[in-house]
């Protein structure tokens, strides 16, 4: 199963060689008609110099006059030359004849990565010499005239795929990196699916594009909102981490369908696998209920979904925050495997051991396992005493293991105090096979999950990385997760309660009776939607009664209520029911094109230092630049230096 | 012909009632449909409550049971309601029978522009009772339920496009402002252009949409860029103009079609008919020449053009700026009207007029005119002295009339000075008509141009505020501005030079060795597009030597070349031939809307002083917020007070 998924990734479009993709199109006779709705392949010739990419040539061509504009990939005896652009590599004949000794000259003369336009012939490449590893194999060019269009001077690494470059390296010269094959892919990828989403969404279903500010002022609790000067003295702008109040203003404005591919701004200082500025498929609905949302969405994956990929089944599968946690031991399952969370308290409710008595005597408290397959073959008895140190040190908490040699030969330091009933009652719950190993912990129900849900997902990296296959590369595996709760406990501060994720999500319809009473225990319309165990998404059926929007922020968010006091007024004036979702599109594209990092789905990513390691932002601005802004620097005191400032290191940024 | 089209434009989409477009669609048989390619029409009610949209309702709806969400528009004797969603207006009958009080009681208590939720059956209106006027005037909808979803509470201004309001007003409240009719139509339209440019880019041309970082650093020069404090002491990220070296850098790393529709930024203060951020269709392409880039922007407006106008005739006209400036008087000239600049030195070269004789013996010394249709009958005397007050004041130079009462009555004040073989030329050249004004004026050349292409403007405005047709409303005239100065004398230090756009633009191919010896004359090749006399774009062929950009750079501008040292560095890496273009998104909507400012296509524009006077941003931030950046803010000084900032005033704000 997994090798015929495998093999057919590896003959699918991510990992296919240059120039699969798209199908030949015959550009030189196409060149300068623009208008054609009908055209499904894109003209990629047309306007520019070349008749033809160098990657669609095929026999087809065989005979056609072509130019071709590329760079200088490698050269072979003076007589072979192989130019590439974005689209492939096709093999170019140097002619040696007298009279072309200019051209000659030329070709044989330009170091690597120069960049050159050939014109001449198609011809097939002589009986035996054919490339079938070569998209363009079967053919080569008989060049006549050439011009050298820029030469290349300097090369700190070679642009060769099997080249391994550092990240820092790859960063500080992107535009030599963006030549990648990957790079290339990846962005282009990128651009062609979020086409395809707008498609769906303007064309299919009537969405208006609304472009929102970004220069707009701190929401109440934005503590992560970079900060813009303006002329006024002592005023700021602030760049906002989502276009929520805009969006939610646009539906009180009556364009009852929104959605913008929306820049968004989190200043979280260094985080790995962030980035500072972010973008996400941004949606609001008037007259929408959780499920309208949610068949839009799978909709729209269903819709812009690569077509070499197994096409995406709708609807998703969804799972409460209560199940997810107690199953999967977190909000966000990767649910490509099993080795769910079992409660196994029923087991010992009657145990004479004396710790997990204990455990159950407390309020919450539970037993807990989960099953590791084969895990006596694969995990190494260092690998167990790492788990119990981690499960000691973050947790606070035993962890027994239970190895299984035969089904009837349990070998753990508990086996000998297990009644053989409750070694029938575990053997029914946690269906072990032999080889197996089971990982038991006694403790409060929530941090019991969570510990779980932890060494799940540690214990599937260790299998997959010796050699067992668990998750299918090839399989994406979506999840709704729903019935959020709508507050929690401030964690300064436990006895005060902040949005679990902002003030303006709904409460749930069963629940809101609860919200003068308990509102700790109200659920909420929020949704977020998983994939292969990432949070690509959420959003939430929002309030539209300004009474319930200020009761919610005044009383029990104790929030300044003047701060936001035109959406208040906003929702008095006739606001519509609406809910609506954002998708983090790095994240998304991250997964889809298999990339290590969603630095390699973003052009110019920041460093996780938040570096522009190219160009060098940030940087310093002399003092009288920042007059007019009305601002200067104020060196950090020391212990703020310690606690906030990044120092220049000699260390790698990513 | 002016009628004609002034007809056309009324019976267009930009002026047509509620509901004219899309085309009705049997939305309740659609829902749950998801996938379909082919469908033309958008799907306005997927995934929510209604079935169908209020504005699309007609005849052959009729039986078909519907349940509609909109606003409470209007109601009349407690029968009537006129529901509005952003498709249009539908009458609903309130049920009468006892029977059906709750639903009565909803329909007839809820305050005008609440949001309702009704459910009931179309019929046909008695007869007599149709409306025409309305797009869904020969049915209404007997209502069965109705739920109220949100009470309107209060309403500063109504929800009726005849009723005016300030701008101040229309942006405070800027969630109702976009109810109207007119900002419905303009965001609409918006979307959709764009979204046809896209397919236009993506589908038919093989572009990649690539997103480019806005926190990036500060560009020599780039006085005007916004800085972003970072939590590095005295670092800055800077808010990029454009992404201009970003898709350079693109063009470099072999992605040979780029575009983005980008947020772009500029700090200007106070400027009226300006925004501090604002958007532009932004494009860059590898091996491309200036007349490539023309053709693609040509069918890139021509495919996007709203149906319902006229559509855009290519190639577009083009000019030199020397002949724009001596036609017209400016780069961007408005050629939907003649007026047009004629130079009439030739004529007096003999002359014994002193002061034309003492202009003439000056180097570039003219005697230009423009010959004003009319004007003896549409300009008023006061007129005429405004205009020369304002030659003599703004350019120091004297503008004379000629009144043409006949042809042979010339009233002027030089009319007798003027010898009659002089007077036959003049009517050559100026080929005017009875009752036309020509206005006469000499000096330098430049200035004299810039001060006709000025009066020329003032003149139409004149001419039409007073009745005369003379720009049909329906033209739009494009025109491509070439052979810009690639430098200009700097204002405040003439002896050098600074880039009359930017320095990465190419010099005209026929003036490079010029650059060495006499820079001031080298044209280059940037190229500007003009609309019905506003910019709305420009672009250029780029530098790609890394040798030619330096000295650019170095030996020309005087720049730091370490602040660009990434981009030369990528020149020297293989970088290829390209060029390209941005348009400005916001006011070319701005003149397909005909709207009157760029803030009517923009959903949340900030006021001409950059308030946001919804949320009331720029705002105070604490100090300790602005502590991790380590910034503080320093009061101004007397003097920098008076300069920049902006003092809290209770005039208009637009």
């Amino acid at each position: 199963m997994y090798l015929r998924r495998a093999l057919k990734l590896l003959s699918s479009g991510l990992l296919t060689p240059v120039g699969k993709t798209p199908p030949p199109t015959c550009a030189a006779l196409r060149r300068g008609l623009v208008l054609s709705a009908r055209r499904r392949t894109p003209e990629l010739s047309s306007f520019v110099a070349r008749t033809n990419t160098c990657g669609e040539l095929r026999s087809s061509h065989l005979g056609q006059e072509v130019t071709l504009c590329g760079w200088i990939q490698y050269r072979r005896q003076n007589i072979f030359l192989v130019l590439r652009d974005f689209h492939g590599l096709v093999q170019v004949i140097i002619p040696q004849d007298e009279s072309a000794a200019s051209v000659r000259k030329i070709l044989c003369e330009a170091p690597v990565e120069s960049v050159v336009q050939v014109s001449g012939t198609v011809i097939s490449r002589p009986p035996g010499q054919e490339n079938p590893k070569m998209p363009t194999g079967e053919i080569e060019v008989k060049v006549k005239t050439a011009e050298l269009l820029n030469s290349c001077k300097k090369l700190p690494f070679e642009i060769k795929d099997f080249v391994k470059k550092t990240e820092n390296l790859r960063l500080q010269y992107r535009y030599l990196d963006l030549r990648s094959f990957q790079m290339q892919q990846n962005l282009r990828l990128r651009s062609q699916m979020v086409m395809k989403m707008r498609e769906y969404l303007c064309n299919l279903h009537g969405f208006v594009d609304i472009e929102t500010p970004t220069l707009f002022k701190k929401t109440p609790g934005g503590a992560k909102e970079f900060v813009v000067p303006s002329r006024e003295p002592g005023k700021f702008y602030s760049l906002p981490q989502s276009p929520q109040q805009f969006k939610q203003l646009l539906m009180v404005g009556g364009l009852d369908r929104y959605f913008q591919v929306a820049r968004c701004y989190r200043d979280e200082g260094s985080r790995p696998d962030r980035q500072p500025e972010f973008t996400q498929i941004d949606i609001e609905m008037s007259f929408v209920d959780q499920t309208g949302i949610q068949r839009l969405i799978e909709g729209l994956l269903q819709y812009a979904w690569p077509k070499d990929k197994d096409p995406v089944a709708v609807p998703f599968p969804s799972m409460t925050f209560a199940e997810a946690l107690s199953t999967y031991g977190t909000d966000k399952p990767d649910t490509r495997f099993g080795m769910k969370i079992i409660d196994i308290s029923d087991v010992f409710r009657n145990t004479k051991i004396g710790i997990l008595q204990d455990v159950l005597n407390k309020p919450q408290g539970t037993i807990k396992a989960i099953c590791i397959p084969e895990g006596t073959k694969y995990l190494k008895r260092k690998d167990i005493e790492t788990i119990r140190k981690f499960a000691a040190e973050q947790f606070n908490q035993e962890v027994l293991p239970v190895f299984l040699k035969t089904n009837s030969n349990w070998n753990s330091p508990v086996a000998k105090s297990i009644m053989e009933e409750q070694t029938l009652e575990l053997i029914r719950l946690l269906e072990p096979q032999e080889e197996d190993v089971i990982l038991l912990t006694a403790g409060e129900h929530t941090k019991t999950c969570s510990l779980l849900g932890k060494l799940r997902l540690e214990c599937a990296d260790l299998l997959e990385a010796r050699g067992m296959v668990l998750r299918d590369p090839a399989l994406f595996s979506f999840l709704w997760v729903v019935d959020f709760p709508l507050f929690l406990p401030k964690e300064e501060s436990p006895g005060e309660l902040e949005s679990a994720h902002h003030p303006f999500t709904a409460p749930h319809p069963s629940d809101i009776h609860l919200l003068y009473s308990a509102p700790e225990k109200v659920r909420s319309q929020h949704y977020d939607l998983v994939l292969n165990g990432s949070e690509i998404g959420g959003g939430s059926i929002r309030i539209h009664s300004a009474e319930l929007q200020h009761y919610v922020l005044a009383a029990i968010l104790k929030e300044d209520v003047k701060m936001l006091s035109h959406l208040l007024q906003a929702l008095d004036c006739g606001a519509p029911p609406h809910g609506g979702i954002a998708l983090g599109l790095d994240r998304l594209m991250c997964l889809v094109t298999g990339a290590a990092s969603i630095r390699d789905v973003i052009a110019f990513p920041k460093s996780f230092r938040g570096h522009d390691l190219m160009s060098n932002a940030p940087d310093h601005i002399p003092a009288e630049e920042l007059e007019i802004y009305h601002i200067q620097v104020s060196r950090p005191t020391d212990s703020a230096a310690k606690k906030d400032s990044v120092t220049h290191s000699p260390q790698p940024e990513c």
